[in-house]
């Protein structure tokens, strides 16, 4: 049996979480409405984006008067699975992961580290905190024991591909990859990359078109 | 005069920065030339994409010998404005702007951080290896003095706006924001994002249906 028959874009999964940080701002700041036009603005999307969006889901807000903030937020939660907090594993405890284990962000959107793992000596032991740096031996009775489904990899990158490997082979399903090369995964194990030089490089190419024009502009 | 008559789509340009990071992989390695069809399975693209995105830039690669490794990769840099290396200000200096201020990955890959600036007085001063944490009035000069178009934000959600808005006046173009909120900027200004945990809650959506899946299957 399938639950939902019809495939949803990624594109729409992606959008998703950042309607769910806008709406969680609303509701924090005690707004109870918000039209399609107001929500678009705060993220950066049109509003017929926004209400297409959402149709896949069902139907949500009503002409003239916009949606409910907090049924809207508490729908887009449970469409995205965050009616509970989700257990992850944390590989790598050089300074991205320690600044990643110590980041407060998680935890209040549902994302609970519970072991940060590395593969050096001289990093296992460590205390960040509220966790200990454990070997690649404790995590993968934790990923076992605890089910974990969901792994931020922030080791370098000639190590990213064996600890992916290793964590697949435990279950996790979900992974967000910060070393910089794009790791393999079998089918239905999820991926997202983060790496922050290859954004800004995506800038400077207007920067760098900006630059010469205005340089051919003075000739 | 317009420099490139016709217009990059924007998810090509965010693709190219992979394709180069990719590229100087495989030349550290020793490899002369690649496939089209090599380099995708390296960045989970399809061969057929990478010829369509190189062929907005020129005629590339010979068919049956591939891609010349060295030669791509200078072009792609060329491409980028990377034959420089580009001065960053990185605004805010807690626990993920530490990470940031000591990661060696930005220097290597032609992104120079230039300065690090807090307006906590407890943090002005602080010692991040090769860089000091300065006050905001010293960003604005820095940024005056030595033209700097890029900048990264790592300050809370509730500070970003009015930080960027401060860039933004001082002539910054590109911004990388890790603050987990949309900020707003004019026209001409790029902005890119970076949110762990709504990456994370894109893939929660599909463990929770694969979850729910095998509930209704075990029934």
């Amino acid at each position: 049996m399938d639950i939902s028959p019809i495939t949803i874009p990624d594109v729409v999964v992606r959008r998703l979480p950042i309607y769910a940080r806008s709406l969680a701002y609303l509701a924090e700041e005690g707004i109870e409405s918000v039209s399609s036009q107001e929500l678009g603005e705060r993220i950066g999307v049109t509003a017929a984006q926004i209400r297409k969006d959402l149709s896949y889901f069902g139907e949500f807000g009503k002409q003239g008067i916009g949606y409910n903030v907090e049924y809207l937020l508490g729908h887009i939660r449970r469409i995205l699975g965050l009616t509970d907090s989700w257990p992850v594993a944390l590989v790598g405890a050089g300074q991205l992961g320690q600044a990643i284990a110590r980041y407060e962000g998680f935890s209040t959107r549902g994302i609970n580290i519970v072991g940060v793992f590395d593969n050096d000596p001289d990093k296992v032991g460590m205390d960040l905190g509220r966790l200990i740096v454990q070997s690649y031996a404790e995590m993968a009775k934790l990923i076992d024991n605890q089910h974990i489904r969901l792994a931020i990899v922030a080791v370098p990158a000639s190590q990213a591909q064996q600890v992916v490997d290793q964590l697949v082979e435990h279950g996790v399903r979900g992974i967000l990859n910060y070393a910089p090369i794009v790791v393999q995964v079998p089918d239905g194990v999820w991926v997202r990359h983060i790496d922050p030089v290859a954004l800004l490089h995506s800038m400077t190419y207007y920067l760098a078109r900006e630059e010469a024009r205005s340089h051919v502009d003075q000739q």
